[in-house]
Formats: C-alpha cells, structure tokens, sequence
C-alpha cells in the first residue's frame, strides 16, 4: 500500500506556481478574499490562503466586511472588484451570513475571476470540457492528487460516494472526460443508493465524499483499489487536548491495507483544495494578461 | 413487455400545453426558429417544429439567413432576438455551417430564452438543480417518458451509454437530482468502458445513446430492465422504398422480450424531443409574462 501524500503534492504544486510567477515581468497575480463576519473556520481558512498567496507571490487583498453587511452592498463591493483591473480571482468564503443568498453571491463573481470554480457558467463548462473555465478547488485538487499519482482512469471504474454541487458531481464530470488521465466510467452513489457495497466493491478507484465518519468500511473495498477520501470529520477523543480529532469517510486503519493506494486525513485532499484555488488564481492572472496583450496589439 | 409509445405521450403533453395556452389571455408565446441554409434534415426538423408550434398555439417566426451568412451577422441576428420582448424562446437549429463557432452560436442566445437548453449557463443550471433554466430537450423528454410510465428512479440503477453533451452528461445528472422520480444511482459508460455487459446488465433503467445501431443485444440487459433507446441510426434495407430505415441502438427484437418497458425507434424519443422544445417555450412565456408583471407591480 502507498500513501498519496497531500501535503507533498500541494507542496510541489506550489513551487511550480511560484517559480512561473517569480519568472514573470510586471504586475504579479492578485486575489481578493472576502471574508463576512467572523466565523472561526472561516477565519482560519481565509489565513491558510492569504500566507499560501504570500509564498508563491500572488499579492492577497483581504477584504472583512461586517457580518451585518447587507446583502445589495456585498453585492456592490463584488461588482467593484469584478471591474477591478489590478484583481485577477475573487474569493468568497463560504459560508455567508443567512440574510445573504449565497447561490446568488457565488453567480455575481464574474466567471472570469471566479477561481472558486462555484459559478454556473463555470460548472457548465466542466461538463462542456470547455478548459477556458475554473473547476472547483476540491474536484480539481482530486484530479490532480490521482494524476501526480500516476493513476490513469481511463477504462478504470471510478465510483464516488456522494453527489455534491462542491464535490461528487463535479469530480464525477472531470473522470468522465476524453481527456488524457480521465475517460473513466464513473458511478456515483449517494444516499438513497440500493445495496451499496456491491457497488463500492466494483470501484477501481473509489472516491469517498459524503461526509460521514469512517462510513467506509474495508468490506466495501476491493483489493488493490485506490481511495480518495474527501471527508473531514470531527469526532470526540478524549486523549487530544482539543477533545476531538478529524478523521475522514474512510476507516483508514481497516481499509488502507487493501489498496494500492489511499490518502490520508488529514494531509490527503486537504492541501490541495488551497494549492488548486492559488493555481486557479495564477490561470486568471495568465487569462488577464493575455487579454491585455490581445487588448494592445488591435490597438 | 409493455411499449413505451412516445408518440403517444408527446400527444398527451402538446394537448395539455395547448391548454394552457389557449386558456391563457393576452399574448401567446413566441418562438423564433433560426435555419441557416437548406440541409434537408434541419429543413424537415424545423417544419415539423412550425407544425407544432401551430397546433399549441404557439407563435412561430421562421428566420431563414443564406448558408453564406458572416458569423458576426448570425450573432447580431441573435442579439436583436434576445432584445425582443415579443420572442420567448429561439432555437438555432443544428448543424451550422463550418465557418459559424457552433457553441459560440449557441451560448450567444439569451440564457432565458435558450429553449434549446445547450447554453452554458443552462447545462450548469442542470447540475445545480436550478430549476429556473432550461434542460436540453432529448435528455427533458427521456425524464418526461419515465415519469409519464410510473418508472420512479429512486434506489434504482440507471445506466447511461454515451457520455455526449446532448443526450448522456444531462441524462445522468437529472436522474440523479434529489427530485421526485429521480434520485437514481447513476453509472455512465462509452467507448473507453471495459467489461460493458457487466456494467449494462446491472441496469434497472438503461438509457443507450451511443448511435450505433442494434449495439445492445439481449445478453447485455437484465431481465425485467426499463430500456430507452435513444439512438436514431440509418442502415441499409432494400425491401424499403428509401432504400433504407431507421433502427435504435438497441436490438429491439432480441431486447423487448426480456424488458418490463422499452421505447421503440421511430416512435419513442424521437416525438419527446420537439414536445419538450414545446414545453421549454411555453415556460419561457410563462417566466417572461411573469416578469412583465412584476415590472409592472414595481410602477
């Protein structure tokens, strides 16, 4: 059995953006993370991805309007920046405060700064394998994870657990591609899937995004598959000082010596979702800078 | 074995939108069909889209530019169509000639008025379950026939063949929406699937849309399965006066017997598709009349 190591692969990517970004002339990319409120995961994750930005010298500029911001001014202040010419990727960090629709703020991010990959023009053109778009941080992160991995999908049959907007069907769309890498036959199962162990035992890669604690379990395995195991989980144990410990969909210590391969949690899909969101950013940044060259040689 | 009969069913949802649309005061809805050149499929096809449009009620204004139109005249074409308050709905009819951008073409219509359902916009709208935007009219009218043959998806297996744009890619994501009649398991397969049969004879519903005629033969369903055939394939028969006719992409002798429902080609999808065009075009009066009056309540 080998361990896919996240940290590693984010890592690697990492160095990749920021050696293209330190070798570039001029402007360097820049993104704007707005942040509503101050949501303690939130406030955490809008950190790792300020310093991830610092390190690969994309400039961050973070914006924290009050929880009681009103939803037409957060509008406004993500149509500014969507005319912005100096911003290149716009985040907002999910979740927004109830009184916000946040479909509706994900859709006024204009596609091209959308590095969240969260709006409809951008999930339309995953399905449409139209690579001018931005796929969302964690299915990407996932494609990229099993391609450094040397895990060739096609002819494999990928199964995912879970059927997500963030996740499952995204990733699902992405192994599905006539792509080299992709071209899988994907399942994808969900909660109100019949007999699902029959199905699980089929995958020969499986994809776990469902949000429920070490839910898979090594019967549900086939020998020599790979996992992929998406979740995030906090559960009680009363030896860690927090009180808690994150493990992930998959019971890692029953399963993992019946793959080929297997992520971790955490260090698995984790890191990968902020290096994808900073390889987004630097895609804008390369989008927008071709733009403006198109822009000068007409004129 | 029962028979699916599309026909019979397109008939049963044209009469109910007929109803609603004569029941309805004021301006009825309007189609614009855009057919640039004369290929004597897209004549046939837009001829019978009049012909019904005629039959609900439905305004048709056939636009008919030279084979030889610029692409930016087509678009600007599209344009003043999209300004328009007096057209609902507009369909450019497929295939396009080789030097007008297709998709371009296609995402150029107005998403609220894209009846089509092939805009960007409106296929991300599918995976969102967003039920404001238009679903493509072929994967509409498979939904449409199931739900009007009491077959509920829920806990049932549903396997797709074609991964296509079109017909397999939508198909796949509304049969696994969390929508009532569908929250199926989803498997999609193609040419680069291994092992097929396995796959296809797992299928309690199993929709063929690859367009190879007779491809799927009676060893690769199981007993009791829903098929829809979606494939409309041309082979050679010299007891036809055309010298040929039109077969499924399942062996409709071989299959039948063993199913507990199965659509015929011609007969089955085919009528759906132009009926949900239909449908797609009264929803986008409704929604446009809607809007009208809410522009109204507002002054």
């Amino acid at each position: 059995m080998q361990l896919i190591d996240g940290n590693q692969i984010a890592k690697t990517l990492i160095a990749e953006l920021k050696a293209e970004v330190s070798a570039a002339p001029g402007r360097k990319p820049c993104i704007a993370l707005v942040r509503v409120g101050d949501d303690p995961a939130s406030v955490s994750y809008v950190t790792k991805k300020e310093k991830t930005s610092a390190e690969i010298g994309i400039t961050s500029r973070v914006i924290l309007p009050p929880v009681t911001i009103p939803q037409d001014e957060l509008f406004a202040l993500i149509d500014r920046l969507n005319a912005d010419p100096a911003v290149d990727g716009i985040l907002v960090q999910s979740p927004l405060p109830k009184h916000i629709d946040e479909v509706a703020g994900f859709r006024r991010v204009a596609p091209h700064k959308d590095v969240d990959g969260f709006n409809t023009i951008n999930l339309g053109k995953v399905a449409q394998e139209d690579d001018t778009g931005f796929v969302a941080c964690t299915p990407a992160g996932i494609m990229e994870l099993l391609a450094r991995s040397s895990v060739d999908l096609r002819g494999k049959h990928v199964v995912v657990l879970g059927r997500s907007l963030i996740v499952g069907k995204p990733v699902a769309l992405l192994a599905l591609q006539k792509k080299a890498g992709a071209n899988g036959t994907v399942t994808i199962c969900h909660s109100q899937t019949a007999n699902l162990p029959a199905l699980t035992r089929q995958a020969d890669v499986l994809i776990a995004a469902i949000g429920r604690a070490a839910f898979v379990t090594a019967d549900m395995v086939k020998p020599g598959a790979v996992v992929i195991d998406v979740g995030i989980n906090r559960v009680a144990d009363a030896t860690k000082k927090s009180g808690c410990r994150l493990v992930g969909d998959v019971d890692f210590a029953q399963v993992a010596p019946k793959c080929s391969q297997i992520t971790p949690v955490p260090g698995g899909v984790g890191p990968m979702t902020v290096a994808l969101l900073m390889k987004n950013t630097v895609k804008a940044w390369r989008q927008n800078n071709q733009k403006t060259e198109n822009l000068k040689a007409e004129t």
